[in-house]
């Protein structure tokens, strides 16, 4: 039977930048939205706090939505809740530990009264409008992750949100190839797939790897233990409390996100360590070093974490010794390698044994390789694919793994944020274009920084700012004063020869003296000392 | 015979900070320096260009050099030369590649006249003063390097430079084993080894995989080929030549560097491309684009390197165009990672195949892994070790390897830049320490950054700053005008209170005005935007 109406897909998020997914599924002005992630900003966004989603088009189809899916609880998934809340009063539907992180999240932020959460488990269908929701399991390095098999007039999708294929997950809860399986056999309109790990080859290595290598670590430390990692990895915090019970050392989390995380986790049964292996850190400091584990956050070097303040000698409580051993049970997130490895430098400058990926494997991607992806690709065998999840060179990527299993290049689509995509009768298209870049948040400034104000940002932390006050007299024109000059972020030898150019400059200028002063002075400065900071050149006529 | 003076060997960069390496030797006031690089700023240094080593202890003893040794002629070894000749009056030790390359530096710096240059070879002695110095072959990725064998009245050290064992290098000229055993059968009493790769597991792939790599993307490219990599890859250059012949294309160098490096290895021989084959960037340009080949810089995403233009756009004769094919033939130097990444996603928007490390072998490594470093100290077997060339966290586990082929762990020596190192009758002691930190050049000002214009740029790079300006009645003390504000790289709403806080706070300050007013600024500031630019205040009283 034809339909009249196409099929949307409206990508706002997470196609063609790292992070924050953040996907709309409309059809005939009903929708549903599936994530909303956010973003932390790379070296060159200055002074950005995150990046949000653009949500021009939620704003403006705002009604339509009948609720909002959340796959698993990582920031880059569900980070931007509250502003989607902002925007659109829907319920909204996800599984116990997501829920769990969710809540703490907006009660952090003072907005947990709002939120409509309905609880749904893997292997539920819910029914809203146009579209009934198949929830089917997936591994990832959070718990109680789950796709989507989103069935619709004109087909069939299938949303793995972020997965990989673990036969040996430390929840024992694999991904649920049965129900894919089953979603395969009922024709798959198409499938959006995870691109984030597509540029690696082979397999993505199991998280019982990681038991092996703590234990070999465990087995050898005489002294303190100290496991930084994500405060979401909660499997992490099972296999670190599990190889500490092994080798009977007590286990205490340190900093809030994962005090609070392991608290939730606890509570709703994804993390389970008996009370008696449990102590608070000030317990642990008083226990001989060969009987604690601590486990905090900073693995990405984060200056004001756990770990960034041992590194620095900078944490009120704790002073890394010699015979301290460390582990970074992560993976540098790109643009923080600089950061992580100064991390480890100064931990082991500081006397502490420091293991960390490249020479050990104590970490292991939540993501699929390559043959995983084409496994998902094999086992859904869908007729149109679009690779989500990645910057433009990972979808590229998955793109390229599509081919290579048999999908014709024409059936598959690689687009970035904004591009809508739609199905209709079989067929899919490239549709029109709706705002889908970045959307920075800065203190309480949503979306107010722009591109000028980034790039005197820019210009600022380059060379600084010189500024300039020049009071003169009204009558005669002439200098009631000395100039009078100073700077930030930028350095003038007291030897300047910048006053009498400013004195020079003031009788000679036609026209408009600031024009004339601001000129005059950038050359001076330029021959002094080569650089070219901002010049702020402020006249006062009295 | 027991030996009145030490042997000290003073490291002064490379030694726990990436690049800028430079080692003084020195024997009862004679020395000679091995290196002087240069490092590129961190993402965090901001407004810097680039890091010298601390010259404050050569400074000192600039009379006792009696040479100065370069192993090959990467910037991060040959870099700072020009700084080492401002200090000291020294003849240089290097061989003809290196040699090209650094005059070719010093003359675009101005400085061509001042050096003596002593070409040497493998193979060769040379003696200066207490030192007896033997220069071996080794394998890196720039032809014409070099290791040292140094003959002291305190035994013989190994120095290896940068190297690897390449069994199959582009110029079929590996690391000198026999050379190297030969040293090792008069007895080493220390080796000082190259720490970049000791993370990595295994052996460096051979630069011949490269070859395979590169047929095979030629092969299937139909459009134009454009391949980025460093200036001062050489060997590179010659394999992208090879196959570009053996696919009847012609190749171009794009960008001053590539041309300039390319030319002095023909003409010294190092570089082998017939003279039909080569066509300029002009006459390529009018070719069929299935007949060329660009060689080219930006591999690292530099943006205003010839492919950071390209992938922007931004290139006066050349636009990525549907059909091109670009290889990045390098891998991201940690905390370039993100603008890499960034580049490849544009060059992917414009329509390029694009081809790079972690999807194609299209680039190897120039330094050896960690089973090569064992080779090295199994060969050399020398009494005692000091792991050169890395960060603290490559030393430390350069340190392991040793331990793991059986040296005693007293006789390895983990320090970090400014550490003295000194030998005498076959026992190792530390020393003294000397400034050995980073010198930040920034245009014509050496060092002359300190921490707190640092901070000023940090925080200027974060928040922006606020000026203003306050014209009070020297009498009355009132404000004789509206308060005056403008801001870079921080946005204050048109709505502000701002002007009204000042008027107010006037008035009811007292004691000091300029504190008061910023103080209240501040508050106010903040409550609007929760940012805490920097704030500037001029008081002016007329």
């Amino acid at each position: 039977m034809k339909q009249k109406h196409p099929l949307r897909i409206i990508p706002l998020g997470g196609l063609g930048e790292v992070g924050k997914n953040m996907i709309i599924y409309e059809y005939n002005d009903e929708s549903i939205i599936v994530d909303s992630g956010i973003m932390f900003p790379e070296n060159d966004m200055l002074g950005v706090d995150y990046i949000i989603p653009d949500m021009q088009y939620l704003k403006d189809k705002k009604k339509t939505v009948l609720g909002i899916i959340y796959t698993h609880g990582h920031e880059d998934h569900i980070g931007a809740v509250k502003h989607v809340l902002d925007i659109v009063q829907a319920p909204i539907y996800t599984t116990q530990l997501t829920r769990g992180l969710i809540e703490a999240k907006l009660a952090r932020n003072g907005n947990g009264q709002r939120a409509d959460i309905n609880t749904i488990k893997a292997g539920d269908q819910v029914a809203l409008g146009p579209f009934m929701i198949d929830f089917f399991h997936v591994c990832h390095s959070v718990p109680d992750g789950i796709g989507l098999g989103i069935h619709t007039p004109q087909g069939l999708l299938v949303h793995t949100g972020d997965f990989k294929f673990d036969q040996t997950p430390v929840d024992n809860w694999p991904t649920d190839f049965a129900r894919l399986a089953e979603l395969s056999q009922q024709g798959v309109l198409a499938l959006m797939a995870d691109s984030t790990n597509s540029e690696r080859a082979g397999w993505t290595p199991s998280e019982k790897v990681i038991d092996q290598a703590l234990d070999n670590i465990f087995r050898e430390a005489s002294g303190r233990i100290i496991v930084a990692s994500f405060a979401s990895l909660i499997s992490r915090m099972q296999q670190v409390a599990n190889t500490a019970e092994a080798h009977n050392r007590k286990i205490a989390f340190v900093g809030t996100s994962m005090v609070d995380n392991a608290k939730i986790s606890r509570k709703l049964g994804y993390l389970k360590i008996p009370d008696s292996q449990f102590v608070s850190l000030e317990q642990a400091l008083k226990m001989p070093p060969s009987q604690i584990v601590l486990m905090c956050t900073g693995s990405q070097g984060e200056p004001s974490s756990i770990l960034g303040r041992l590194a620095d000698g900078r944490h009120s409580q704790i002073d890394i010794q010699m015979g301290d051993t460390v582990i970074l049970s992560s993976h540098p997130i790109p643009g923080n390698e600089e950061v992580v490895y100064r991390t480890i430098n100064r931990l082991i400058r500081r006397g502490a044994n420091v293991l960390y990926e490249s020479i050990a494997p104590v970490h292991v991607s939540g993501h699929a390789s390559s043959e995983e992806l084409k496994l998902m690709l094999n086992l859904v065998r869908p007729q149109f694919f679009v690779p989500i999840h990645g910057e433009l060179r990972h979808l590229t990527q998955n793109a390229r793994l599509g081919v290579q299993v048999g999908i014709d290049p024409e059936n598959i689509c690689v687009v970035e944020n904004g591009q809508v995509i739609e199905f209709q009768n079989g067929y899919m298209r490239k549709a029109e274009r709706v705002p889908g870049s970045y959307v920075f948040m800065e203190g309480s400034v949503v979306g107010g920084l722009g591109p000028d104000t980034m790039q005197e940002r820019e210009k600022l932390s380059q060379s600084g700012i010189l500024i300039v006050n020049v009071i003169l007299d009204t009558l005669t024109g002439a200098l009631r004063d000395e100039p009078e000059i100073h700077s930030y972020g930028f350095y003038l030898s007291p030897e300047t020869l910048l006053k009498q150019t400013i004195r020079d400059a003031i009788p000679r200028a036609n026209g408009n003296l600031k024009e004339a002063l601001l000129k005059a002075i950038r050359a001076q400065v330029y021959e002094e000392t080569l650089r070219r900071p901002l010049i702020d050149v402020n006249i006062h006529r009295i």
